[in-house]
């Protein structure tokens, strides 16, 4: 829904206000008034399950941020979110000449409002450890008494288990962050893989904002590390997404859950049951990609064919994209229209050979791994 | 969506001929090129019915308006629409020094592309007499051959005859347009009075464009004829409706039929199973309206509640639009948000006392009577 | 210019870096990103004066405001404007639990980015004493060494007399606000009559955010005081405004000065060079808006005269808009064009009889009294 | 101007009739209304010289485009055109079995409503051979009485002889059309030289909708022909360019002419004073393309310094671009700012070392041949 009909609508909704106030002088002016609602973003469930629109990572004026944390429940509320977590860095306080420390501060503080706005708000906290190993994001944290402030890195096992005890899922984030910049490239680090294997890391933010970590991608796909994308936002959603316009959406982890509940998010995090969705992409495993895809496109025969001069036959198919997600496809086998793109809530015309059973497209919209795109079958 | 995004997206999927041409000295600029899609208008299904999109007048080049006939597929597809019809005026060809009348010839003209492109086409003309009795849109004619030409007025029911003799679906157009000027107001004419007790009008057109005909929609209830919504465009689409914005539409008549065929189409517009749709307002028999009103909207519980300084409890609810439709609500009884905008694809909070069993809401944006608007009650 | 454009722009000039990145395994993904610009607001010089667009009231998190400084300069170079003041609550501070007061500490930790942006910076404060007598704002203070915190009311004269003694350019906020609420009506006050005698007081704010105080308007101009408009905002400017979309302006004084500097700005200021702009309107003395009003407006004729049946002559002009304002016409006197709507950047057609020297309009989006429009003469 | 604005303001506009025809039992809901105004492409004048804006390249359904003449006039209008003219194929018209051929109808049918508009119309055709040598424009012509309608090869000659009889501006259509799919690229051919030589060709149209032919370019440059950008439309404007968003603009040439007449703008054609203009791009003769960029570009100081840890000083400027092109800055001399994006009307800042006198930029976002970009000096 576009923001242009909500503010037509905006001045009819407050025109009663406006007289009321206009008797004591006082004339409103609300033209171009932004108008309030919240957007519902389109995705069907996933084979009974919901799809949950999330964002893990995200900053207020108590560490690094811009932004008071009301400021975030808006944001989530106008953009669609089911779930955020306020993240604040436990070991950089930049504003702490102005702003009294308190990591878990911005969750009091919003707390009542994402409760009356329907958002549900997750406690959490990240690490931020020098690089590498660099930062971890700890959800589902109980309190912020015993956080390791040092950065000394001899610390780091102690701050990363600081969080384990609070029985915290633990993911990295943006691995290749300042790391591609000292090493050169970044790499699996021994400090990761003994987390790992201690099974106190659960997943890899492998979308952070506009940047998708490539080998990221394919370590969590290897060991099983659930896949999450976040915006890390410091700043205003406002000036650095295209957000107004329909279809233009936040980075974030769509978490596919059996209800609408921190305790189901906190599951199918566990279960690896996300796919991240950043700009036009998505990023998952293949069978999650897969199954989404199939939720949201459907294609409907047409009944028409056409013979040409050749007398060869081709049939009419609508290619449906029922979701606000983005698809583009390439013809990989069989006779028939060489790439579409399915833009959201939107179909397109496909055309095939006559005599065919069936089409396979690369969507190359998707990675299922850092060089693989999902191959599907459409059924003629 | 959104055409920006689609537009995007249009460069990467140009890309691969763009490189193509390149190789043979041309450079293709694609950034500013409009995206090709259908768009889906969101609207769940009533009661099992599939809700169809539908403008039953238009005009091209072959009589006064100002495209050819392939324009007006086109912008059905772009716009969402399941079914159209040309409804060229029998008695009035403007453009006949330049272009050879055939009423039938857009329809014959543009019926595969129609086919192509999944979009309904359905034969109809305008019956274009003086003023009173005016126009009459006939559907589902079977040709153009013994159609009147002539305007002479002693030839109206002659003119009327010739649709009748094709079985066509008959309905009044825009009963105000010009009856308003000469009259001073616009009366249910004995000659239309005759049509309908020979039982040869079916239907009224109570919204043509932007005009609402008020007291054609309480001659439609009253009569059990069916309600029509067209846009009777004869320039462009995009140089009269602000289209490309997401919630703008054409105006049209959502015809709730059983499958999308113009069997069903017809047999829905036989029953009377529609309801017209201009700008943000609805307009239909209160049945349709109230169904259609519940097919899209849903009221979730929040589960929080709020005790106020007087020890009185508040509860947040999710009032959820499922659809590209507009609401707008005033609340006439109970004790809760008094009036609420729900904009295509979004939701509002709604917050009520504690201890209330319903609230009932007027939905200010439709008219099940011309001056009536639908009430709908809200179980807490 | 419209930010979709900026946003494709944007794709194309990160590609470079994209690419560097890339080689570390990270693969930008710009296409939903904002760019960044700063918009031109585009007004003619008036009478070789610049027109600078200013905004001298806004908060922060120091007291009542959601955003960081930092947020408000970016916001201010987003959308055009030249200057603006932070003028936080003297006596308002509702974060003290989580940020040290500071009065001026906002415009200390902007400064720099203002310089590097080519804002100018002016130090204000709002002296918030209850209603009455209300608000009012002091721009050009030195420091915030002795402001009266108490909002005891016996010492609102000290609390004014501390920022007269910084000769501070003083004005009166929103005169209705609460003001209106407390006595059905709002009224010139003796607590302001007397500093206006005094010459404590020397503009009243008669726009904030979107409402127009209409009295206000009446006072200033029978008292030669300086009309200003402000956001007076505490969210974030994209959530309030409708922004994103060319022509949509937040609120803010036209300030015409003799050159772009905050000297030029406080003589102006003190002349009562000012128009205030909201919404689609315009609210000044009618020397100014006049003067603004042929500054942006140019007759055009067009050299083409059609005859009519009855022999009677039109004669055809384009009345061309050359700035960002918007301006609503309506014919008063001669015969012509009833009314014109002067869109931002565009033109309209204006026919008139042949034989008129001049034509009389009224400007219906201006006020330069609470009851009347400005009336302008256009020569034939 | 925002499409958006207009249509608010539409609202209001129309609010007076909706009245008048409400009283008549009608109700006007023009929430979605088209608005309807001449929008204003800004690119101040070079060298005192009007930059006048042109497309000389479209079709009607007289041959095969889609619209009515009158619609052409609409777009222009709209679209902030100076002149158009049609150009209908002299030799191919596929509509003939329904419209009456006739090369200059389209020309007389719109001539009134252009002369209204104030869009200057000029007379031309499309002389339409076969591939090689192809299409050719012929502006000012004076009828259509003695052309050749034969497509047969051997009469190509006399063909072009028959425009060059009526004096007409003759220019090459897009030369890589067809020819580099024929030949696998396209040549300086023998026929087109001999037009040269005899000096019966004029122009080249470098830019045909979005495909810019690149050799083209090099061609009329190597040889002094006048460079010609036009959309060559067949279809809607609306449906082939994303065009409500401003800065969208469809493609034509910018003639630089002494005033705003046909003569002006043939006199400015006869001497290649031109630049053409499509997505982002311009193309044209280096100096015509540096005049343009100075006339539209300026570098403000911002009077501020910064000095970093090493002690060396920055100082920053805000560089404006004060029209509706965009230009896309890489640095290529001096240190600085390395990369620029300035959108239209708006600016950014810019950034250089102390103590340099100027810096070299490459303005990527133009051609003034086909492998070389505008550089341009900044004095600072």
């Amino acid at each position: 829904m576009n923001k242009t009909l909500f503010f037509i609508a905006a001045i009819c909704a407050l025109a009663g206000q406006g007289i009321a106030q206009e008797d004591m002088g006082i004339m409103k002016l609300d033209e171009f008034r932004y108008p309030k609602q919240r957007k519902i973003i389109d995705i069907p469930n996933v084979n009974g399950l919901q799809v949950l629109k999330c964002d893990f990572h995200m900053h207020t004026v108590f560490t690094d941020g811009h932004v008071w944390p009301n400021v975030r429940i808006q944001e989530a509320w106008k953009e669609g979110l089911d779930a955020i977590a306020f993240t604040e860095h436990v070991e950089y306080i930049p504003h702490k000449d102005d702003v009294k420390p308190g990591n878990l501060r911005p969750h009091e503080l919003a707390k009542n409002q994402a409760a009356e706005q329907n958002i549900l708000l997750i406690k959490g906290t990240e690490v931020t450890r020098n690089t590498p190993p660099g930062h971890f994001n700890a959800l589902f944290i109980q309190d912020d008494k015993n956080l390791v402030v040092s950065r000394d890195s001899e610390l780091d096992n102690q701050a990363i288990q600081a969080v384990v005890d609070q029985k915290a899922f633990i993911f990295w984030n943006h691995p290749g962050w300042k790391a591609a910049q000292i090493e050169g490239s970044y790499e699996w680090i021994p400090f990761v893989d003994k987390m790992y294997k201690d099974k106190n890391l659960h997943g890899i933010e492998v979308v952070n904002g506009f940047g998708f970590h490539k080998k990221a991608l394919d370590w969590a796909l290897d060991r099983g590390l659930t896949i999450i994308g976040n915006t890390d936002i410091h700043n205003l959603i406002a000036h650095e997404y295209d957000i107004d316009r329909n279809g233009i959406h936040r980075t974030m982890t769509l978490v596919m859950a059996k209800d609408r509940s921190a305790e189901a998010i906190r599951t199918a995090l566990e279960n690896g049951n996300t796919v991240a969705w950043s700009s036009k992409y998505l990023f998952g495993k293949e069978e999650h990609v897969r199954n989404l895809f199939h939720a949201c496109v459907k294609l409907i025969p047409v009944f028409y064919e056409k013979t040409n001069a050749k007398k060869a036959a081709s049939r009419y198919y609508e290619l449906q994209n029922n979701s606000d997600l983005y698809f583009e496809l390439k013809l990989v086998n069989g006779k028939a229209t060489k790439s579409m793109i399915l833009y959201p809530k939107s179909s397109q015309i496909l055309i095939a050979d006559a005599g065919q059973g069936k089409l396979v497209y690369e969507v190359v919209s998707t990675y299922v791994r850092s060089d693989k795109h999902l191959q599907v079958e459409l059924s003629l």
